[in-house]
């Protein structure tokens, strides 16, 4: 049996919310490390929205995961065999191990770690969600002291780090979370200036007023990650020359249909008459910029000056119950996995 | 009589397209210049889709025209009195002169003609739709040889100049145009690649699959001036990284609601997925660059390198009357009015 491993795969394409039977548990026989490869024990597992969207035959900017593939992600873990030059037994790396309790990956596609921070760090506020943050809010979102930034799925680990570096640019920082706990997350921990619980309004209209009162002068940059009804709300909002990085819509996964038909013209309006820059982006695209961000955030993740949260669930096995809950906004920070 | 003018006025908002009764003629005595201004008459006069917009009551990016007001828009006229330095009697200018057959404007508004090409061309191709053409596919659409644009309202003054910077620059071109005439004068005069025309097809779906096949390597700018329909089916045809400039919404002006309610969070997985760049702009932002426009284009104008097509009506009386069948594609070319 030591020479097992475990995996979850995609048993079927869910239609709509993934369910429990979306996802297989596989029990095999561990590979053996290539030339040039290593085999890792994974220890932590990354939960990320954008694995919604890899379960779907739709086109992306990725490949579908096939049906009976593992499901993709980022792990960490400790290397258990190598057969490259550079890593040992006993190095900690980080790489897209999938929802593995093992992974073979060429040496070339891993990160290793140095041990200054909790491993589980490399999945979330140092990781991929971190980077998009850091990346999308530089890039796209090109923040200016003084102006104001409203960012949905703000105790997210890519909202509040997004909230945390535009605090320290000097930009007024409204957060949208749902519900109170996660509001006073988004103050009390991550220093937002205000927080609003979108679950406390019916509508987006309701919703907007709220947001009105907490960026009285408009919103200069709004941080996309959800669609649906914060994104209504926040459109009419927007001040001239606004910037909207879409980094996600994790409202929409899995289809959806807006009520008021007049919000796309509506929407439209809005980009033309206020010069709007909207900006999708995919961080898959930018990964030449982690040294970067690693020399730039990892210092102050280490001092303490930026916080982060992890929701650690336990067990491989409960991989998709995490992932299910968390497209539900279950979770509170980055969802890990411990494995 | 001879210090007469006339001047079409907002009679009332129109409710969704405006009808004659929106506008009244006023004869009223003629304005005596003040120090530094200059009196024109008004020879031709512009007519534009976004002056719809003025008619509107809702915040925009310029002022409503108030009801009773005199419609705003630009003119070319000789100057009949001055007390400006800089300005005699006969000069021929343009400037904002509403639509009149007579204004006082203040020299430092005015932009003195040189008399080479005829006056109507301040107004379309050496005005402000080709100072639009020419900033917003610069400097939004980014455009690179062996790209593929497709452009919306394309014989109009905007996509014309479009259309033919971007085959100048080395891309292949695809205009979007209502009616075989339109289609034929796009090819013929504009030099596009191919022409389609949109009222060949009763939905978004018919209309995508011959865009498809007039753009067999995809979309990488979709120059945007309509919205609606054409919006909707050249959305999914869009590369990795395509560029939209947001110049109008002509299908959508005085309010519409789209049928199909899942058009927004696809078009918005659209722009997350392609990593499309959307810029809304206003070329009230970017006056600066008419001088340099002028020195790019005009003698390429001049030299015929450059087509131009102006439909002309008759009497500032005629002016609603244009307008109106203007805003429902029933111009072809620039929309100019002769005094």
């Amino acid at each position: 049996m030591s020479d097992q491993m475990s995996r979850i795969t995609l048993a079927r394409r869910p239609s709509g919310a993934p369910v429990p039977d979306d996802f297989k548990l596989v029990t095999e026989a561990r590979p053996e490390p290539a030339e040039g490869e290593v085999l890792i024990e994974v220890t932590h597992l990354s939960l990320d929205p954008y694995m919604r969207g890899r379960m779907d035959d739709a086109k992306s900017y990725a490949p579908s995961v096939d049906i009976g593939g593992t499901m993709t992600g980022q792990g960490v873990g400790r290397v258990i065999a190598s057969k490259a030059d550079g890593f040992t037994k006993g190095d900690m790396v980080t790489g897209m191990t999938g929802w593995a309790s093992h992974a073979c990956l060429p040496a070339s596609e891993l990160h290793k770690l140095d041990g200054t921070l909790p491993p589980s760090t490399a999945l979330g506020v140092l990781g991929m969600p971190g980077l998009t943050g850091w990346v999308g809010l530089h890039r796209f979102g090109q923040p200016k002291a003084g102006e104001t930034l409203v960012v949905a799925a703000a105790t997210g680990p890519v909202g509040s780090m997004v909230g945390q570096l535009a605090k320290a640019v000097g930009l007024r920082t409204v957060a949208i979370a749902g519900g109170p706990e996660k509001c006073a997350l988004a103050t009390d921990t991550f220093g937002f200036d205000a927080a609003i619980d979108h679950r406390a309004h019916d509508d987006a209209r309701s919703l907007r007023k709220t947001i009105a009162e907490a960026a009285p002068d408009g919103v200069d940059i709004y941080w996309e990650n959800v669609g649906g009804k914060v994104l209504d709300a926040v459109m009419p909002l927007m001040n001239v020359h606004g910037r909207i990085p879409v980094c996600g819509m994790i409202a929409w996964y899995g289809g959806a249909n807006v009520e008021d038909t007049n919000q796309l013209p509506a929407m439209w309006r809005s980009i033309l008459v206020k010069r709007l820059q909207v900006s999708g982006f995919i961080i898959f695209d930018h990964w030449d910029q982690y040294p970067a961000f690693l020399a730039d955030v990892g210092p102050k993740v280490a001092a303490g000056e930026i916080a982060y949260l992890e929701d650690v669930a336990e067990g491989l096995e409960n991989a998709p119950y995490a992932f299910i809950a968390m497209l539900k906004g279950g979770n509170t920070g980055k969802q890990i996995v411990k494995l």
